[in-house]
């Protein structure tokens, strides 16, 4: 008897805000695994902004979606059947096949991950492309320094969360914005960070006058829009900034920042970049993130929803400014 | 007899738009130079638009022009009384002592320059801090390489028109805007750019499309507003922007660019520089400037305007956006 899989599908482009419309879901059959192949069951699929660039047509800087097949996206999953000795059953593997339940591949296609040293789903979040992300963003594009202050947008979200923890582990001073109480909370109680705002309540440039009066170093943004205008504002001389996400604009567009002209005088850097250019300083990554995960020192937010059917609804919420989320949107799965 | 020297003062700051009533005119005596000292009369001096920043109070990256005092900048003038044997009567000589006819300096403060070379108001211009501009944006902030385009808008001013010719000198190819026909001419005919726009003419992004379809590499941008927008647009992955100048926002407020959020995905830096920080290389941009204008493979562009009586005429008009100036302007002294 095949094994049943059901997958979500992406089966219309969105104009401007995506809607649940633009989704299907299809169970298909999976054949048994073929000698070299391991059938996986998935137990926690990725959830991330960049997804909704794929949903258009077009170049981005990475292909678009196909139509009709089932989204991509990195996943977590156990081998349920094996026809590879390197991966027996119970092992857990990690692919990029996306939004469906299980699935057939070469073993060699799939990388094993240690769910003893943390869970599952870290494998997708601080551990995996997102925790990646943060690190590339602070060490190699804003470069920040012991003892500079550094402010960070949508912080309380999934690389944001990790921004603000890996900054302050490299004794930065974090300035942390949301778009929420409970995100705020967050901020302040769990990630510690120097000062929290909700950007939504008062202007971006007064909160960051009162929580870095000296100006700030350094800007870690996921945002553009309004927040990308005052840290330009605040920036000191020869100041940073890491173009890292532009959540402010995914849906609706934004106005650009109007003092832009301030990057003369202030000799300020601004460069945007994507992660998958930077795989290669993965095990750099890993080797800072796994011990201080496992001290403690690094804690992995998450927020969880359950079963493939929310998918699609999750994806619309985290491009949201205040979105629900905090720290990484994971699907979890219940086989 | 002293000697009488007419200067040029600032005594209002603008509010918007700088007028001829925020400057002045006195005449101050001059005392006879002491030992050591140098009697100077000016023949040339610089009109630059960083001038516009110092009118203004506050901090800026140079520290505002004082009131009731002579106009900085840079200047060439004549040594006409030496106690100083260094600096005999005759030798040309570079200060920044600014919009004054003479001057009483000690010797050591100023800097000689050989007319053999070059005429003195080169060294206002295209040898000195105007021409290290272009290669210092173009060099160490754009990063342009051989075969790659490069934009250059207000390629017909001061700074544009060197590095238009310093990108054509290292085999790039060189798109330019400029603001009137007799400029786009300037840029066609004599700058030999390879595309050349007047950007009140049609969309900036349509001339971008026009003279690079695959895009542009680098933007040395000096006006900042719509024209950074289409660069941002027309830019392939990996491209640069040299924030230089902002000439379309000096007098009036300008939108910013809505579409920063593509140096994500394209992975753009974009970095304000501001010349002073890197005087250092000075000799290095002369030992390639000096040789290619004397080859004639560089040549400087300049409008004079004559007597000390119109400078501030001349630095409000080239604060404007389609300023009269074609390359650097100089105010040329009598004497």
């Amino acid at each position: 008897m095949p094994t049943k899989s059901l997958e979500v599908r992406l089966v219309s482009r969105p104009h401007g805000e995506p809607t649940l419309d633009n989704f299907s879901f299809a169970t298909v059959d999976l054949p048994d695994p073929a000698p070299g192949e391991v059938l996986v069951r998935n137990v926690c699929l990725s959830v991330d902004p960049y997804m909704r660039g794929r949903m258009n047509e077009g170049k981005s800087y990475v292909p678009p979606f196909q139509l009709g097949t089932a989204m991509e996206g990195a996943a977590v999953g156990r081998v349920v059947a094996s026809q590879d000795e390197k991966l027996p059953v119970g092992t857990y593997v990690q692919s990029f096949f996306g939004w469906r339940e299980a699935y057939v591949a070469p073993a060699s296609s799939l990388k094993t991950v240690d769910t003893r040293l943390a869970p599952a789903s870290a494998y997708l979040g601080i551990l995996g492309m997102t925790g990646l992300t943060a690190w590339v963003g602070l060490t190699r594009i804003a470069n920040v320094k012991q003892g500079e202050t550094v402010f960070i947008s949508g912080g309380a979200g999934a690389v944001g969360s990790t921004a603000c923890q890996l900054a302050k582990m490299r004794g930065c001073k974090v300035i942390a914005s949301a778009g929420s109480e409970e995100k705020v909370a967050l901020l302040r109680d769990e990630l510690k960070v120097d000062y929290a705002f909700n950007y939504r309540n008062g202007e971006p440039l007064e909160h960051l006058e009162k929580g870095a009066p000296e100006g700030i170093d350094a800007y870690f943004d996921n945002t553009g829009g309004p927040q990308l205008e005052a840290a330009l504002s605040s920036l000191r001389n020869f100041g940073r900034v890491a173009l890292c996400g532009g959540v402010a604009g995914y849906n609706t567009p934004v106005t650009g920042p109007r003092n832009i002209i301030l990057a003369i005088g202030k000799r300020l850097r601004l460069e945007g970049f994507i992660v998958s250019d930077h795989v290669k300083e993965m095990p750099l990554f890993l080797a800072e993130a796994l011990p201080a995960l496992q001290s403690g020192a690094l804690t992995s937010h998450e927020t969880f929803v359950h079963g493939l059917e929310a998918a699609p609804a999750a994806l619309l919420d985290i491009l949201h400014p205040g979105a629900a989320n905090m720290g990484k949107m994971i699907v979890k799965l219940s086989n």
